[in-house]
This record gives C-alpha cells, sequence and structure tokens, in this order.
C-alpha cells in the first residue's frame, strides 16, 4: 500500500509513525515544503525568551537524536522529501504532482491514501510597511531564528506585539523576560479575544500592567515606519504613534486549503478541510488532519476552526487506524486551549459565555477565586476559575481559568468532565487527588462547580466583577468590606460609599447595613462575603449580592 | 431545628457551616473531644519537616483568624464545645449525653438531627516498649506537637518511622529533609502496600535507597528498647536490632465507632458506620460523615474504609443538603489517595491490578514512562503510569502514577475520566491543554491509555518490569539494547546476555537477534522499544517484547 502524506509538522509524521507500526510493509512517503520536519513549532516563543537554550532541541528527540529526513528513514522506513511542495492531486489516477523546490523539477507520488496534513499559515494583514527590515511573523522554524539574529545582533530594546492571541501573548511575555521594553497592540476590545471572556480577560490586563507592558486595546497597526537605516522604528495607529526596534506580528493563522481546494474537495464553513468522523474528506481515499482540517465543537454541534497541536498529533493517529483498517472516530473537540503568560496559567475549554448564549442556552455562570493547596502550605498560589453551565440542566458549557496557581489541572478535570457531558452536580463527586503539596480538601474545581450550583438553585448571590462596574455606573451602590482590619489596611478599597464591618460582627451589626440600595459585599476570594450574604437574605437584606471571586478579581 | 454533630475536625466543621448558609435559624452544635476544631491534620508532617514554620497556620484561616470556637461562633453562629465527649445516644429522646472532661460534667443535648463525624483514631500495635518516651503517634494536634518538642530538644540525629503507608512516608521524607538518619520499617513486602501495586512500589523504594534511608520490608518491630534515660534508643525487630533515637508508630487508623455501636446503629464490613447514599446511618434522624463512615467503591460495588479528607469535606456538604431538605446524594467513590514523597508525587485511584483481579475482572495492564512537559522545556520531569483495565470491555478499572514531574495532574483527569465509567478508547479522546510549560502534545496521560489500548489489541507487546524480572529466574532471556551509544555509556544495562543494536541499525540488523529464546527490548522509556518490537513481529520475531517504562522503571 502506498501512502503519501503532505506536510511534516505534527499530524503527517504522527500519521506516518503510527501507521509504520501498524503496517510494516506500506510505502510511507511524506512531502515536506520547509527543510525541517517534526518541529516543535510551540516551543518558539521560550526559544526566543530564552528559556529554551538551543534551537536544535526543538527538532530533536528526548535521546538527543535530530528527528531529520535520515531519522525516519533508518528507524521508521518512512520516506521524507523536504524543499517540496504539492502542486496538484489527480483524484482519479490518485497521483499527486511535486515541484523540488530547489532544482524546480517535477515529479509525480501514486498513493493509495494521501493524507493532507498541510497545515495553517500565519495571517499577514495587509500594513503599511509589513516587509520592513525588523518586522517579523512567528511561525515557522525560519522565522524564530530570523528574529533571535534580529533581536541579538542590533541590541534591540524595544519590541511591538501585534496581536494579542495566544501566540502575541507568549511572545510578549517571552520578551518582557529579556526585560526588553514590551508593546502589545490588540485590535479587539480585550486581550485573547478568541480565548477568554472580558471578565477573565481583566485579570490578564491587570498583570500585564503590574508588569509594565505596554498594552493597547481597540488599536489596529496602520504602518510600520523605517528610520535613516531603513529598519522599522515605529508604528502609527489609532492610539497614536508607538516606538518599536522590532515588531512581531502575530495576527493568527488561517488554514492551509488550496491544495484540497483545487483537488475539488470540500471546505467546511469554517474555513478548513471537511472532515467526517473518520478524518476522511470528500473523497475517501483522501484523509486530512491537523491544522488545515475543520473540527466539530462538542458542545455547539457546529464546525469549528481551533487548530491545537494536542488535536494534530490524536488525529494523525486516528488517520493512521483509519488507513490500517483499524476503523476509529476522531471524536468532537472542546478545544482546550492553554497558555503561559506573565506567570499566568491561563487557558478555555468548551464554550465562552456570549458563544453558549448565541447557541440559544440559557446561560448562568459564575467567577470563583480560590486556592491551589492549602493556604498554610508555602507553595500555594490563587486560581480563578469562569464556569459557564446551562441554567435549566446544569450542564457544564465552558470553563476558563487563570492564575498563578496551578490552574491548568482544573482546567483539564473540568475539561474532562465535560467531554462526558457532566452537570455541576457530578463535579461535586468528583475524587481528586488531596494531599496538601496539590490541593485544598475541597479542590478549587470541585468548588467552583458547587458554587454555580448554588447559584443555579438561588442559594448563591453572585455578581460577576464586570457586572458590579457596570451597576457602579447606573446606580447608587454600598460597598460593604467584611474583611479583617489589617486586610483592609494594607489593600482598602477605594469604592465610594463604603461600609466597613468585619465578618465577625456582621450577625450583631446587620442593622447599620442600608436598605435603600444595593449592597455589594466584599472579601479577599468571595468565600466570607458569600456567606455573609446568606446571612444577610434571611435578615431581608435580599439587595445584597457578593462580588464573585472578592478583591482578587477586582 | 436543632443540630448536633459530634466531632470538629472535617467533617463536622464543613456540615456546621454549610448547614448554616442553608438554615439561618437552625439551632447547630458541634461537641468536640480535644480542644481544637477544624484543624488541618494533613499538614502535620509538613509542620515536622518544617515546611510549614508556623503550628497556628494549621487551624487558621487564609486571612489569619483562628478557626476556634470564638470564629465559629462569632462568625457562623455554631455553638462550639469542646473539650467534651458525647457519651451515649437515646434514639428514642433525640437526646445524646456529653462529658465535659475538664470537670466531669455530665450534660445532654436535644437533636432533631444527630451528625456522626467522630474521626478515624490511630491504630496502636501491641509492641513492648510503645509507651517509652521518645515513641510516638501522629494523629492529633497535640502529637504532632510532642514530637516537634522532643525533636528539637534533644539534637535527635536518627528516628524511625513504623509503617510505609501514607502518613510513614511522608514524615519519612519530612524528616529526612531535616538531614536526620532516617529508618522506615514496614510489616509488608512493599512501600505504601494499601495504595500501589508492587511495580510501581518499586520506583518508590528505588528513590529511597539513592536518598540513603534505610528501608525494611517484611519488618516487625517487636520491642521498642530504652537507654539509661529511659528513653528510647533502640528497636528489636525480626531484621535486627535499629538504632533510633525517637520513633513514630504510623500503623494506619480505624474508624472511631463506638458511640454508634453503642446506639445500635448498623457497622458496615468494612468497620465503619453504615450509611445510605444520603450519608443516614440505620436510624434517618443520625448521619455519619468522614473518616468514621463506611463508603461504597464506584468500581467494585463494594463497602470500602477509605478516609479521606477530601470525601469528609464532600461529605459535609451532602449531610448538610439532606438535613436542610436539598436531597443530596453522596456516589460511590474511587477512593484518589496522592501523596509527595521524597520528591515524587505518588497516588492512585480506582482499583489496583490485584484487587481488580479479585473481583473477576479479567485484567490487563500497562506501565508507560514519559515526561509531563516536553523535553526541551527545562522544567519537564518523568512521570510513570500504571493503568489497569477490563480486558474484555477496555473499560478503565484503576490508576497508580509516580514520578518527580506532574503526576498528580493526570491522577485527577484520569480518575475523571473513571467516575464517568470511561474505556481507554474515550481517553484517547480528551481535550488535555497543551502547551510546553504544561505537557506534551500527546500528554503521557492520553499516550498511556493508547499504549494499553494497542496491548489488549494485541498491538504492542509490553513486559512490566517484575514480568520481566520473573522471567529471568525461569529461562535465558536476550536482552536487546536499542539505545545511543550515549546513553548506553552512560547508564549500561547490567544484565547478562545483552546484545546492542541502536535502533537506526535495526531494520538492516534484527538477523544477528537470537530466535530461541525470549527477546527483551531495552531503551530510555519504553517507547522507542515499542516501536521496535513491532518491526521486529513483522519480521517473525514473536518472542520479543519490550518493557514498560523502559529503563527509568528498571
Amino acid at each position: 500500500m502506498k501512502v503519501v502524506i503532505i506536510g511534516g509538522t505534527a499530524a503527517g509524521p504522527k500519521t506516518a509513525a503510527r501507521l509504520r507500526r501498524l503496517m510494516q510493509n506500506a510505502e510511507i512517503t511524506i512531502v515536506e515544503q520547509g527543510d525541517m520536519i517534526s518541529f516543535g513549532a510551540c516551543g518558539m516563543p521560550f526559544y526566543l525568551g530564552r528559556l529554551i537554550p538551543q534551537f536544535d532541541s526543538l527538532y530533536s528527540t528526548s535521546y538527543g537524536v535530530a528527528r531529520d529526513s535520515q531519522f525516519f528513514q533508518s528507524r521508521k522506513d518512512v520516506r521524507v522529501m523536504t524543499g517540496c511542495r504539492a502542486v496538484t492531486i489527480n483524484r482519479d489516477q490518485k497521483r499527486v504532482q511535486i515541484v523540488n523546490q530547489i532544482n524546480q523539477e517535477y515529479s509525480e507520488l501514486e498513493y493509495d491514501y494521501l493524507v493532507l496534513t498541510t497545515g495553517a499559515e500565519a495571517v499577514i494583514p495587509p500594513i503599511k510597511g509589513i516587509d520592513l527590515p525588523g518586522v517579523f511573523k512567528l511561525h515557522k522554524p525560519q522565522d524564530v531564528q530570523r528574529i533571535q539574529e534580529y533581536l541579538n545582533a542590533g541590541g534591540v530594546k524595544s519590541v511591538a506585539i501585534i496581536g494579542a492571541g495566544v501566540i502575541g501573548m507568549e511572545v510578549a511575555d517571552a520578551l518582557a523576560a529579556r526585560r526588553m521594553k514590551v508593546t502589545v497592540c490588540e485590535a479587539g476590545q480585550q486581550v485573547l479575544p478568541k480565548l477568554v471572556d472580558a471578565d477573565m480577560a481583566r485579570l490578564i490586563e491587570r498583570q500585564m500592567k503590574q508588569r509594565k507592558i505596554e498594552l493597547y486595546l481597540n488599536c489596529r497597526a496602520e504602518a510600520f515606519n523605517a528610520g535613516s537605516d531603513g529598519k522599522v522604528t515605529s508604528i502609527s495607529t489609532g492610539s497614536g504613534e508607538l516606538d518599536a526596534e522590532a515588531v512581531v506580528v502575530a495576527a493568527g493563522v488561517r488554514p492551509r486549503v488550496e491544495l484540497a481546494r483545487a483537488a475539488g474537495l470540500t471546505i467546511a464553513d469554517s474555513g478548513a478541510i471537511k472532515v467526517d468522523a473518520y478524518l476522511q474528506t470528500s473523497d475517501p481515499c483522501i484523509f486530512a488532519a491537523g491544522d488545515c482540517a475543520s473540527q466539530v465543537n462538542q458542545i455547539s454541534g457546529r464546525e469549528v476552526y481551533i487548530p491545537l497541536a494536542s488535536t494534530a498529533n490524536k488525529q494523525g493517529r486516528v488517520v493512521a487506524n483509519n488507513i490500517a483498517g483499524l476503523k476509529t472516530e476522531f471524536s468532537a473537540v472542546t478545544g482546550t486551549t492553554v497558555l503561559q503568560s506573565f506567570d499566568l496559567n491561563i487557558g478555555r475549554t468548551g464554550l465562552g459565555e456570549q458563544e453558549a448564549i448565541m447557541q440559544g442556552y440559557e446561560v448562568i455562570s459564575a467567577i470563583v477565586a480560590g486556592h491551589d493547596a492549602p493556604h498554610y502550605y508555602p507553595l500555594h498560589a490563587t486560581v480563578t476559575i469562569k464556569l459557564i453551565a446551562d441554567r435549566n440542566s446544569g450542564k457544564l458549557l465552558g470553563t476558563q481559568v487563570c492564575g498563578a496557581g496551578e490552574a491548568i489541572k482544573r482546567l483539564d478535570v473540568l475539561g474532562t468532565a465535560m467531554k462526558f457531558g457532566a452537570c455541576l452536580k457530578d463535579i461535586a463527586n468528583l475524587d481528586m487527588g488531596y494531599a496538601p503539596p496539590f490541593a485544598e480538601a475541597m479542590d478549587i474545581a470541585i468548588h467552583a462547580a458547587n458554587t454555580l450550583e448554588n447559584k443555579r438553585a438561588g442559594l448563591a448571590h453572585g455578581l460577576s466583577p464586570l457586572a458590579v462596574e457596570q451597576m457602579k455606573k447606573e446606580i447608587p451602590l454600598c460597598f460593604l468590606d467584611i474583611r479583617e482590619a489589617d486586610e483592609i489596611q494594607a489593600k482598602p478599597l477605594q469604592e465610594q460609599n463604603v461600609l466597613v464591618i468585619p465578618a465577625a460582627e456582621l450577625r450583631r451589626r446587620y442593622n447599620e447595613i442600608p436598605e435603600d440600595m444595593p449592597v455589594i459585599v466584599f472579601c479577599g476570594l468571595g468565600i466570607r462575603s458569600y456567606d455573609a450574604t446568606c446571612f444577610l437574605h434571611s435578615v431581608g437584606l435580599d439587595n445584597a449580592a457578593y462580588l464573585e471571586g472578592g478583591l482578587s478579581g477586582w
């Protein structure tokens, strides 16, 4: 059997490796346009940040051998043609035309099965000066090498990132760690607009401010301007002219589908190649996987495009299984996406709040802050979790996390529960491992689910920071601070109309609270204030609500 | 409504706090035998190890206020009676007789609902000299204070731990971190006998050896011997006399059920108080929760006793809900138990391999080693996962983890999947968050499930280290080392009959491999050797199997 794989980054090599294990006699060929295969592209920002010192390690195995053509040939009996581009697919004759980009020689490869793992390409916005020296994209191995060289050679002290998506945020963090002055321009009204909701984005924006990152939201780059040496020196934007001795454009990616489209394969509404549950395209002899293939969102049932290396690897395996006759489905995705930026662990799975509303759900959500380990354990840190659920069924629809603490573990646990269709009350029963180095006895993930379930049942009266901010603009509010004196002294509440009644005195002093306006109860994490609000409602103060996440999210 | 709660450590205070939020007018009383409530008992080993410097922090809130009687009274309107022991329950009259242990005064408390959270007590084995100065148990707050005082005062340089269960291992680690000479005596044939299987225990025992811990297995303490000052100086054991200037006996716990038994409540086969799904005892007005209550194992359906603070907290919430009329079930448990010891993160959920076999399952298992993050990311570390599944259905029955890497996240994800009845192929589809700080593109948890599914399908031919050790005793084996030359030089394989063929040469040199004996293929983690074994089978070497976990587990 002849199998040709077009694209050698993640899904392609994975397909080849798995297929070789399943079919020792198949003829397997990988055609790769670039000169490297099986490259750890997700490591590029960390290489820029010098956390990964050796570029080579991004394409080596853990035992130090380069994953090059020779590697695949000798160990996997897989032929790799680097520097070769697939030009056309002749589906009738099952042949792919290839051009060698060095000598421009054309050739043809026969296939029984063709696997398209053509990946994605960086979106290059049509900005004046985009080709200036010092303006870079970050997508291919060569890109990161060029940026590194430019930064190392030139005494570059200020850099601007265009786009506050995942890659933009990782690069901003990496370069700030090198003590460069970092400016981030984002056309949307928040950082990570495709990843987290506005309320969670605020936590990240606050952290960037503390780290002296210049963040411009609602800001479009209009032109890159050169100095006398022809290199970029500034950016013209709607927010004025910004200095930048180097620019990284991180404006997102789109699937590479030209080859598939020209061959008449169906393209999904998401813009990527349409595949069925077996990852077969509209031609059953052609599979597609990785960043060029469309997925189905498990929660919405819609076609989506969420390019992820994790998905690519899982899909490569599924494609190999199906070629080898082990009929295997690739399931719908929840699209779990994570990053570390400015010491925050950030992630999302499932639907965002607006997305869920647009899907027709009656949505209920809560923001919960807590610790990843007991406060008495020295290494504990804060995690904030936003849960989004269906008000009617209690079914979990989406989770977002952010914090210096071990947030991604909670995201993975909640995402796993969601994969199995969990309702909030199912999460209350999860057996998560507890010992002081790892969690609180009631893990923050379980606490978050309990909180939202309480809210759904009308037992918890919480408001998100954004909701309180909105109310504040419209009507007078009483801010009831129930923290301890030393906490207030360390971080006083900067609001008008603050009433201080320590939690220990609330049960005898509640009659000091005004009844004629909404009362927002404040504490550190939103736990004491939830408790207090239950009491306040029992004495008729139905106007009271607690600030979700407490001061940690305000 | 009058609610009396007997026991104030974890489940009791949780019941009280939740119940107060649900029923502001209930009369809630906690009766606690000791003088502290809501004590973070799980932090005790870390206090001994000086990782937690302040004893006070174990009973304080995160905002620095002691969780004492005054705290519960003023903030939760919960009455706490410390130093009081419940003597008898009069179920007909719904009264509990209480004795104040200081003045020996008796009194009675009426209840509408009684909640038994009487906890567990340390098992004290009947060893001669158990009461000697310097011989301690570690169960109550006073215990840890006494040990700390003894160690600090006396220039104690060597300490022995009796029992290599979770607490014993945590204490051994804590005291070794203080640079004491630590001896561990375990009556069973492995460390953590109730937690992990023998093959996983080996990994921990190896680490203890590297840390110069004197570990005696199959070793019973027969007597504690005193020196001239009357303090313990040595232990007589079947393995000889062992020096010890202090001893911590960590021989396990048993549920405190005397009060319940005397009141005629049903005791489960597990030895703990029998409760239904609503945590009601055989008397519907009496609930039991936490370390005194029996649970049902989700996988086996059997009554079990797995005392955990995480369970206690969840149960306290369920009891409060049921008292308040919010009918809530506490589900069957998978018993997830975790600890950190000697820099290894160790845990288990579900059934062990022998336990699963005894339940009548046709069991298949695999041991998989890998990294928690990409090898090029500087903070990656190893995680070893053992999965136990039903051979017929592929249903996951149990998971064990061990490693310096982030093993507990994987345990929690796999445990969550198991809670929802996952089969191995469901785990292949999990959307776990991937970015270099957090995971490999194919997370080790997913890789483990894929490996066992391969084994189940006859595609992977792996043997556990224990199986290979056993075979080695019975028949001659060929050990085929396919690692790189530098790897072999750094850590050569110390076996007879080693054949070295690097992976890159295997496809042309396989005819050097003997056909007349089993071939065990070795590599670093068991990944390359799995790949190689697929090839060897394809050329007729059906005698070949790879060592699961590779050298990392040998």
